[in-house]
C-alpha cells in the first residue's frame, strides 16, 4: 500500500468480559465509535487541531492524549522522526462507559498513522502497540477491548504471554442492546471490588459456559449460546454497583433476550439478541425502565461488527 | 429396530477430566473396553454366567454387579418384570485405573439390554440411567465418563440441570496415549485432596486454555490444541499424587506431544499426538521410564473413539 497525506478511520466500541467471558472475550459493535482524521502537514510535531463528541476527560495536550500517544509509538517503533501530524478528533460515544471508549481511541490512532504510513504493520503487528496504549490510559494492559476494537467480531484472549488473540466466528443474527447508565463505575474500583478467589465449583459452570458458547457460535446455535451466557463469578461481587441491574435483566430476558449481563467493567449491561429488532426493541425498553427510575442512560443496539478498525 | 434373543455390546474406556477439562470434558478410546454378552433365557431373573479380565473389585452378585444393575435400571423404567437374562461381561480394562472402568460397564449394560429389546431408548435417553449408574458405583452421579462411553467423541458436559451433554468435533489425527501406572489413587480421595476454593486469576487461565481448545477442535488446528492443553487449576494440586509426573510430562512433550496431564482422577495420565504412531512411540517411552523405576504399568496408544457403545 501506498503511503498517504491524509486519511480518515473508524475505530469501533468494544463490550469487552461480556457475561460469561471475563478477561478472555471481546466484541466489536456497529456503532458507536471514535473516527479520527490524520492529515500530514509541513511543521513538524502532532497536534489536535478539533475535538467533538464527549470531551468529559480527554487531555487536548498531545502528550496525554491517548490518540496522539498512540501515534508517537509507531513512529517510535519505525524509528520516524520530524513529521508533521494534524489530528481531527470525533469522540462518539461517552467516557467510562464500559464500551472501551479509551481501547477505540487507542486503535484509531494505531490504524490511522499505520494507514497514512502505507500500512508497514499488520493489525497483528499493531495488538502489541495496543495493549501498551492500554496500560498507559487505565494503568493496565488488557487485550479486551483493543483486540475487538482493532481485528472485530468476537475475540478470544487467548494468552498473553505470547499473546494470542483469536477471531471466534460470529453467527449472523446475533446482535445486541447496550445500555451505559449514567452512574459512575471506574474500572480501577470495579476491579478492586473482585475477590481473588473463587469456588471451584463456580469456576468449573463457568468453564462450562465459555465451552458452550464457543460451541454454539461455531455451530451458530442460538439455544446452546442462550444457555451459556450465565456468569457464576463476576456477576455475582459486581452487579449490585449497578442500579436496577436485576430489573433489567427480568425486561431483557423476558423479551426475548438470549442473555443478559455486565459489559466491560460495569456500569453498562449487554443483552444478547437474534436479530437487530429484538435489541432495539430491549434498548428501548431498558432506556425507559431506567428513565422511570430517574436514572439517565445511552441505548446502544447493534450487529457484531466484523471488520473492526476501517479507513472510511 | 427389533428384539432380538441375544446381543453382543462394547462400551469404551475413557479419559476424563482431561488436563485443562475438569469436570466438562471426557473422550472415549479406540481401546481397551467392555465387551458383555446378553442372552434371553426362560428362566427369569439376571444372571451373570461368567467374567473374564480384571476381575479385581468385581461382585459377583448380580445385586451389586455394575452391569446387572444397570440393566435392572432399564428393565424397571420400561416395566418389564420376569424376564431371564445371561450375562457374560469380559472386563478389558483393569479397575481403577483412572479410565471410566465402571462407567464402560454401566454403558455396556445399559446399551445391551436396550439394543435386546430393539432399541426402545436413544442413546441420549440412556444417559440419565448411566448417571445413575455412576452414583451407585462410585458415589457420585458423574457424567464425564459414561457420556463419552456412550456417545463417543469428545464430549463437553454443558450442564447437569438439566443433563445438556454436547458432542465437539474431533479433529482426525488427533490421538492419545494413556499410561496407568499400578499405584493406588482413589476417586474420593483424589477428589477430596481437590482445594474448594481456587485463584481467580488461575481460573480465568483455565477458561481461556478451554475456549481455545473448543477452538481447536473446531478448527482442527492442532498448534491451538497443543498450547491450549495446560491445566492450572487441578493438575497442581493433585500430580504429586501420581509418580514420575514430571519426568513422564518432560518425555513426553520432548518427544512432541501436543500436551500432557491427568487422565480422570489419575493416576493415569494422558498425552495427545498428532497421530497414531507418535502416540505409540509415547506410550513405550513412558512404559519404560516407569519400568525403569520398579513401577509397572499399563500402556495404551488410541484414536479417539467416536462410536462410543457398539453392537458387535
Amino acid at each position: 500500500m501506498k503511503e498517504k497525506d491524509c486519511v480518515r478511520v473508524f475505530a469501533p466500541a468494544t463490550s469487552a468480559n461480556f457475561i460469561c467471558g471475563y478477561d478472555i472475550l471481546g466484541l466489536a459493535l456497529e456503532d458507536p465509535g471514535d473516527e479520527i482524521t490524520l492529515r500530514k502537514v509541513d511543521s513538524p510535531g502532532i497536534k489536535i487541531t478539533k475535538i467533538t463528541g464527549d470531551l468529559g476527560l480527554l487531555p487536548l495536550d498531545p502528550e496525554k492524549n491517548t490518540v496522539s500517544a498512540s501515534i508517537k509509538m509507531v513512529l517510535d517503533h519505525l524509528r520516524i522522526k520530524n513529521i508533521g501530524l494534524e489530528i481531527e478528533l470525533f469522540k462518539k460515544m461517552p467516557i467510562g462507559s464500559g464500551l472501551g471508549s479509551s481501547a477505540a481511541s487507542t486503535i484509531a490512532g494505531l490504524f490511522a498513522i499505520n494507514q497514512l504510513l502505507g500500512a508497514p504493520l499488520t493489525k497483528q503487528e499493531l495488538l502489541p502497540f495496543a495493549l501498551k496504549g492500554e496500560e498507559l490510559a487505565c494503568g493496565h494492559g488488557h487485550a479486551d477491548n483493543v483486540a475487538p476494537s482493532l481485528l472485530g467480531g468476537i475475540t478470544l484472549i487467548h494468552s498473553y504471554s505470547p499473546l494470542h488473540v483469536i477471531n471466534l466466528p460470529v453467527p449472523k443474527k446475533l446482535c445486541c442492546s447496550i445500555i451505559f447508565p449514567h452512574v459512575e463505575v471506574p474500572t480501577r474500583a470495579a476491579r478492586k471490588i473482585l475477590k481473588t478467589q473463587t469456588e471451584l465449583k463456580n469456576a468449573v459452570s463457568q468453564w462450562g459456559n465459555i465451552a458452550g458458547l464457543v460451541t454454539g457460535l461455531f455451530t451458530e446455535d442460538y439455544n446452546l449460546i442462550s444457555s451459556s451466557l450465565k456468569d457464576y463469578i463476576i456477576e455475582p461481587t459486581r452487579s449490585f454497583l449497578i442500579p436496577e441491574f436485576e430489573e433489567m435483566r427480568n425486561i431483557a430476558i423476558k423479551s426475548g433476550a438470549l442473555g443478559f449481563g455486565i459489559s466491560g467493567s460495569g456500569p453498562s449491561v449487554v443483552a444478547f439478541t437474534q436479530g437487530i429488532e429484538k435489541a432495539k426493541e430491549i434498548t428501548k425498553m431498558l432506556k425507559q425502565h431506567l428513565g422511570k427510575k430517574s436514572i439517565e442512560s445511552n441505548g446502544y443496539s447493534s450487529a457484531i461488527n466484523t471488520q473492526g478498525a476501517v479507513e472510511l
